[in-house]
């Protein structure tokens, strides 16, 4: 049932951490054709993958399109299962729900206003009334009441939680022109903390470089791995433009404390070295005006804070990288009692985004 | 996940009777307008109201199309949660799963193969494959195992279980040369008795007269009340064609014992005044080939018995009609401790069924 005369900080609900233990995970299956290359049966194995991993730790919850149904079905994958979810793309993290728990069993959904990110200033397609729904239909499945803002956009990968008041953001995203426009920055933080049942905000400056879908998510440059810590995307080489953004991130975060007043550590995990569009990446995608393009040549956002925090594993994006091993390493120590599984993930890349960006958690309340 | 190569009953699992405990309820969204005149909207604000009255008593899940997703949820109804569950038509009893538990806790799901009421023999309207995936999707919400018959054709209409080893069926249906005709009655009754885990079968000759949509399923004339225990719907006039067949299955029952080898108490409920389709109700609905027709003049099947019964109430479809409050009294006496909640369906009939035939329990395990 819909809720629109209060918000989860009033009533007594806040957004748990990732890391804190879950119900199941949530995905949605890719097929968009002006999106994912090779009628997107490259993503769909590499989905697989992840949804098959993920499924070894806790219970996925598949949605699909109907015109997908019968072929999903058919994959009998242990542990998910596959519901129907009509959606404009797949990117679950971003037009799904996020779920606030009250400490005490309960669980309540929040149902943020999604545009595609920007909508008809610079969104990534329309229309996008599929998506939007997404969330309704995740605390349907979930039989929990559901906190609709009827004019506030977000997407759940902008914003990170440590479940202890204290919320990840970043200027580039919220700020943008494409979603909250006429609100200011205060009004923005304000709505972030009664919707998230949060104390403080942190506005990291920008995201990663080149991650121009999604104006610079937080999701992809930043995460926290415990109170007061977090693991942040980082570039040694000062000639690389991701460079300037990463140390803007460090600057500001040394200089912060979270919501109990604690100083915060920062973990660097190095990003990979530039991977760009093939010709032959770029040419097995639709072309559809109005639809962001996947041009030959153009850097992706590659980042391994994009992974997925699950019960018992930490689901992990590589490249076949020279860096791929630093940070299998760094979120092993980090994590000592998960498994880290890494999954060769250029086919999400591509798509404009990562494993984080295709999952959304249902936390056990 | 699917479960091909084992049985219900070598599992261990039987289908409750539907007057024990509930979960929750399923029901789909009436819409499509060459069954449902005047665009389904006489018949969505009747569903509406089924949903909003067992709503009272337990969860209701909404499976609706995407095209009424929109719709139905702006209704935001109270202790209801709006789902996508495609469909080819709304009646969840006939296409959706039938739930059985094991008695320690444990649901599974049984997703019988369904044709329509008959497929390319006699079925109502072609396509049918959403129809066919509601099982599943149903399966897949609740979390739950499913049990899937590949070359066996039912609706949960034409079976009853008492839950103690005895399942009520018409012969009319089950042996129609539209469903499973290179089955004997032997092959047909074994596969009910491995599915809904039961000791034997009870074979009514037919259904209520003019059902002919369903070729006479069993839960418009006969349903169980208790252990041992029927209501028959029943028809005074020797001179209708009514009274033949209540005559028939009263003569049936009284010469039977139950899987428990108890004798059968059968209460009569007498059915309304024959009641025909109007000129205006007919001509509401599309015409299109291949599709069941609704003509004026033509009779339908009008039984109090196609009630359903929930936690604490049974849903009663009543006709404005002499024999209304009949039904009620004998109901009310049978289930003293339940409200009888008389709803005025004749939008339903009008589409071919009753309230039973448009709710599907879950049974809380």
């Amino acid at each position: 049932m819909r809720i629109t005369n209060s918000t989860p900080k009033a009533d007594g609900y806040y957004m748990p951490a990732e890391y804190a233990e879950h119900r199941c995970t949530y995905l949605l299956w890719p097929e968009r054709q002006d999106n994912w290359r090779g009628g997107a049966k490259p993503a769909q194995a590499v989905f697989q993958q992840v949804v098959e991993t993920i499924a070894k730790y806790e219970p996925v919850i598949l949605g699909v399109n109907k015109s997908q149904y019968a072929h999903v079905l058919e994959l009998n994958m242990p542990n998910v299962q596959v519901v129907e979810i009509s959606n404009d793309d797949s990117w679950i993290r971003d037009c799904g729900a996020t779920f606030v728990v009250n400490g005490k069993g309960g669980m309540r959904a929040v149902d943020w206003k999604f545009n595609a990110w920007g909508g008809l200033v610079n969104g990534l397609y329309f229309p996008w009334d599929q998506d939007d729904f997404v969330a309704a239909k995740m605390a349907a499945i979930e039989c929990v009441n559901r906190y609709r803002l009827s004019d506030f956009i977000l997407e759940g990968g902008s914003i990170h939680s440590d479940g202890e008041g204290t919320i990840l953001t970043t200027e580039e995203c919220l700020l943008d022109e494409g979603r909250n426009s006429n609100l200011t920055k205060e009004q923005i933080e304000q709505t972030l903390k009664d919707y998230l049942g949060a104390e403080k905000v942190l506005w990291l400056p920008k995201g990663i470089y080149m991650d121009e879908d999604t104006n610079g998510h937080v999701d992809n440059i930043c995460q926290w791995v415990g109170p007061a810590k977090v693991v942040l995307a980082w570039e040694d080489n000062p000639d690389d433009p991701q460079h300037e953004r990463s140390q803007a991130a460090y600057d500001y975060l040394s200089k912060q404390t979270d919501a109990k007043g604690r100083k915060i550590e920062i973990v660097k995990i190095h990003v990979p070295n530039p991977i760009t569009i093939t010709k032959e990446e770029s040419e097995g995608v639709d072309v559809v005006e109005g639809t962001f393009p996947r041009n030959e040549g153009d850097r992706l956002p590659a980042s391994y804070v994009n992974y997925y925090n699950c019960n018992g594993a930490v689901i992990l994006p590589v490249f076949n990288d020279e860096h791929d091993q630093a940070a299998i390493d760094t979120l092993q120590k980090l994590f000592p009692d998960k498994v880290i599984e890494p999954i060769y993930a250029r086919e999400i890349l591509l798509g404009g985004g990562n494993i984080h960006c295709i999952t959304q958690q249902v936390p056990r309340p």
